[in-house]
């Protein structure tokens, strides 16, 4: 384990879920804070080969004039968030790896992140291809100069409108014609970068929605280039208690009549997701499990609303109405305060570790065991929270047995 | 299945809980209500060999002046629960029923609990061995009367304070030794109801977090005259939630700081519990699975209170503050507005028919494979429900794999 | 008081909010329920000479086949409201009333109601002024066969989307030349029953956010009637409570810095509010008063969305994040479970016995003294709760002193 | 203004509301933060004389080892409030105000509270008289050496159980006898203080429900040396809700069945809450306004309890179960998440400027317009929050007429 040396490179570097995965290596290397909050610190995990955060060097490709210590100071100063000591500790962490952060790509952007975009050196691309060739000399420039054994690349910029498959994308061959014509949009942003990185040989890993990777020719370049994938859109809040609460209601045979949850939130996120394109990705990722878990589908609504105050305090509030014995209506309601970079981050790390390791194993392709991180795991269809988290014990060989 | 008489007998047959389990299977025969909040009609169970509701024929002690259809006209008018056309349909089977109800044995009673003894005919007992007497031929009586194959024993009485065991309740030869000593409480009244059935051979099944089976001697009876037992302390609200979100918490490695939980309600069950005495048992019995579930022993609150306008509707209010990622504290807050009788009802019957389906099978002693539907299950430390209801699925041959 | 009839006119009578009030006004009569909920039965309000409810005779326009005691019945049976004894007693009540239903007018409909509108026999209007002319028949003649001293007319029926004023509403003159001009929308349909009430001499009250008597022309035609009119929006749920808590974060100089509330309900009215032009109208009115009682505009959300399983039970979820002393950010959120029906119904009875009293001591215009039950107060601009019931206080001369 | 000085005299300085009350005037004073939370800062009031933030010097008695810095700077590291740049710019002036503190009188304590006096110099003294000649020095002292044309003493202190009244309470002439009675409790601690202040002259304000100036005895001694006295109990959370939704349920003539609030907590408040004595004197002091401002008592819960975790940030939540119209019952729930310290803090300095004002003015006895303060006002049963504010504006001459 000493002597790897393993990359992260995160596409929207600089936003709160890039800057706290970022602080929280340097702190948990230095000794400054708990290994709380990671998964894969649990003590199931403990025989797992995984790069340690002394291992990891961090890069990554971001729009914004930011850095990872402005971003993380800006984070602490509006959500009051961190300990100003810890900050201080690994502000020199911070800024060695935000010299690795190169412009991103702009090609056909979004309106909504695209308002974003100030740093004046980002590149616009022509085509399609010349975006994606961009990115391979950033990436691979990245692994020789910080000498990597590995790099794994991480989706972490903001959410995409959702983007209609065609025929281009159903097979390599098509795909890779389709890149090189001009005035065509082959591609989403998410999944040129996608392209690039496993094309290159890196492992791909989206934090988000977005289409990134999941298109059958990308599917196909990953089996080709023998590349792990891993996603999507992280589950960190009210999904993720949507998928231990609709087991809980279907065990017992209760029917739920209607789910209702609302989000509010006031970070960059949230700006973008009120959007009602980019809006349009997200609900549908926090509501497609419903169904799934209770073998029908009752009414549900999912609203995401910016409130500037509310900076990175994701608030949701969602409302469970049931119906049980005898025809009795009754209600569940919960409200989930948390920090979304804070909840973010550690699981960046953790995917991040299991991505790296599955490729010295030999995985490629979607990585199923994976599936407990995400609101829509790529190549599972199990959305139980319990029984995802299983498949990931099973993977390190340490799932207990129900019957002792 | 078609030619079985069963016999349900209820101890506390008149409160919220009996009473609701007696409309329900009338109405269930009836075909006047769906089976929403039966746990056994799911689909997992549907091989399994159990009695349907025409099978069932139901009986019951009580120390209150009620029967089946006054109890239930109560339930109506205070909470307003049940369509009074299923009422009318159904009121034909509960006075049949009523009929089969006996007056309750009292034998050093509690005072919470013997506040509610109107009933004139109630037997006072000199001694614990009278008791038991008593309780037997009044379910012998039962048996013979109404021509069942078998009968299964429910204890859906009131909670009673803890009852702290002493050398007597180590082994059965000591226990019969003590039964007839006069001037010693030798069992609480729920263990008197416990000794009686299982020793004229009768499934147990214990509701409520008072004592019923668990002590040596009732469960080295068990063994002895071949007869399953299973409990104890419904878990219908509160504790589900408890059951089902503590493991989440677990599984991503957040760390708990404390948990607090405020339970209001109005039923008769809340006057009990307004009690601190029998409160104390209800308490123990919300609280320990936590530090099971999360491996430490966060700081942790659970009140019971009497609020009388509330009636059956049992109101949960949960705070759980925990801690993420470099130190992030966060919160989540829960509402639970469950009708309390009609959360246990269906949980009766599903217990009912698979502890007489065990008989069948043979099974003797502790039902393992319930915990699923218990707070404190007798012989079982695994407090995840997912987990649980593996169990009852391995049991069923119906679990389905993690792996496809 | 004793020999007065007085007739109370329901438009869209066949809603919740109507027949509630029908069964809530047989119900006081025949002594079977108190007066709770009643502010006219509050002892502040005794010297006044308001009418009994054995004086009240209940007639009104639909456009859908419904009558009210199917409408009550529908309620009962949805939203588990009223006892059914009380329904059956007032059974006779409500079928006479019933009689006194006429076929609603359809002049140029808005979509979202027009969907309702089964009843065969209404009224299809060529002009605005043949709809006028037909309502005015209805109403004259309510009064002739009921034998009337008084009628007030109210409009109930569903939310119309915002409709904004011309030159033709600018002046009674102008108006008058509109109506019988073809092919003009001159008015919505509430402000046609507006406008036929007010011109036959009737009180005009109106429960919604609908145009109704809010234009120039329409306040120059009650002068001239020496009419009362009263409205708009009865405060019912949320927006009651803003009007109570916003004061209260403006009194502590609390700073308000986001307001988020989400409504959700199931019965018609919700509906009709799910239909975004309707929804404006809504939606408005809900927002407006922050503004005025904070004395600046904090970032404020309101939604209200059709949940089919909440029937008439309406919830509401506010977020109010607010920042106090040095910088600290602090929220107070809170959860509004209200029936929606039977919180308007006693208020529709309080408006109709003040408006009614306002009548008889010669009030025309606006009756600025009934701000308190409603969400835009017709000519008031304070929206403090407290001071807007002091402002009905002083009118029944009971305002109490606040130095004694 | 300009020429006066004034002292602040914090009993219990060094706990969260007199260090933050201290830190907030110095920032003011600074202008390092805006006037939010501060009552006295409203529009309303700018035609008072009040003292300005530069006019103040702060001292105080504490038994506890801490100072000013040390106990704003704990608070900010345990319950995440203020900025660090405003705490290193005030740290002078926090420091300087230090000097002043005096270590306070142990007699007879309460052990709850004086479990913290770690101090190894206070003052334990034998007789009542005793330990308000040593506070007296102390006062005078301070005045002496900061030059002070006032000096307004304020009870921060924790909450001590109730103290029942006896014959010596009810006159001056018997309470001075029993001072210098040895081994007699004459009065508690927070009387000691109130006595020893009100003797010398200078004005007493009580922020807890502990007995303070509120005997018979003491009222005559304010009135005789001309002293005003405020408390008390200072109304920032739970509370205040109540007092603006109580008379909104009682305006609508709904009728409250129950109101249960719970209410939970991490500092040192918290702490001594947590005994069951000191609770008592809060949770009356909690619950008396219900009955008072519905004109009936409904069954009321009150709880306060200690949970580390959450520190200085009180979390209550309060269910409110109420009957409406034809019997049809509802529910409001909300949830307070508020910094008890900072909430507090900018009411000290209100009461402290208005009392200081007060005096000036000649105003004797209990400041009855300060009433919209204190849960339990002296010598005021009106507990309606905005009549209550309406007395302040009356006072400052800026009451807004509502027939405007």
């Amino acid at each position: 384990m000493s002597q790897r040396r393993v990359g992260l490179w995160l596409i929207g570097g600089c936003g709160g879920v890039g800057s706290s995965t970022a602080l929280g290596l340097a702190a948990l290397n230095r000794g400054l804070t708990p290994s709380t909050g990671l998964v894969t610190a649990l003590p199931q995990f403990a025989a797992l080969d995984l790069d340690s955060p002394a291992t990891f060097v961090v890069g990554g490709h971001d729009i914004r004039r930011a850095n990872f210590l402005s971003a993380v100071r800006e984070l602490h100063s509006r959500s009051n968030v961190f300990d100003e000591r810890v900050i201080e500790a690994c502000a020199g962490d911070l800024e060695a790896w935000s010299a690795n952060i190169r412009p991103g790509v702009v090609y056909r952007p979004n309106p909504a992140i695209a308002a974003f975009a100030d740093r004046p050196d980002v590149h616009p691309a022509a085509t399609a291809r010349l975006a994606i060739d961009q990115i391979q000399r950033d990436l691979k420039a990245f692994r020789e100069t910080a000498e990597l054994d590995q790099l794994v690349v991480v989706n972490a910029a903001s959410t995409e409108p959702p983007f209609v498959l065609g025929d281009d994308h159903q097979s390599l061959e098509r795909l890779l014609l389709a890149l090189d014509r001009p005035g065509v949009v082959a591609l989403p942003t998410s999944s040129l970068y996608a392209f690039a990185a496993i094309d290159a040989g890196f492992p791909y890993v989206n934090l988000t929605p977005s289409r990134g990777a999941t298109l059958p020719a990308l599917e196909e370049l990953a089996r080709k280039r023998n590349v792990p994938i891993a996603g999507q859109d992280l589950k960190t809040g009210e999904t993720l208690l949507k998928s231990v609460l609709a087991p809980m209601f279907a065990r017992r045979n209760l029917r739920v009549l209607s789910w209702v949850g609302h989000n509010i939130l006031g970070n960059r996120d949230g700006q973008v997701l009120n959007d009602p394109d980019n809006k349009a990705s997200k609900v549908k990722s926090k509501d497609a499990l419903l169904a799934e878990l209770l073998g029908y589908r009752p009414q549900s609504l999912v609203s995401i609303e910016y409130v500037e105050s509310l900076d990175d305090w994701k608030t949701a509030w969602d409302h469970i109405h049931f119906e049980g014995f005898l025809g009795t209506r009754m209600t569940l309601q919960f409200t989930w305060q948390g920090c979304d970079s804070l909840l973010a981050a550690p699981l960046v790390l953790d995917v991040a570790r299991l991505t790296l390791l599955a490729q010295r194993r030999g995985d490629a392709g979607a990585l199923r065991h994976l599936a407990c991180f995400f609101k829509s795991p790529i190549g599972v269809s199990e959305h139980d929270f319990g029984k995802q988290f299983e498949m990931l014990e099973d993977y390190a060989g340490t799932a207990k047995s129900t019957q002792s």
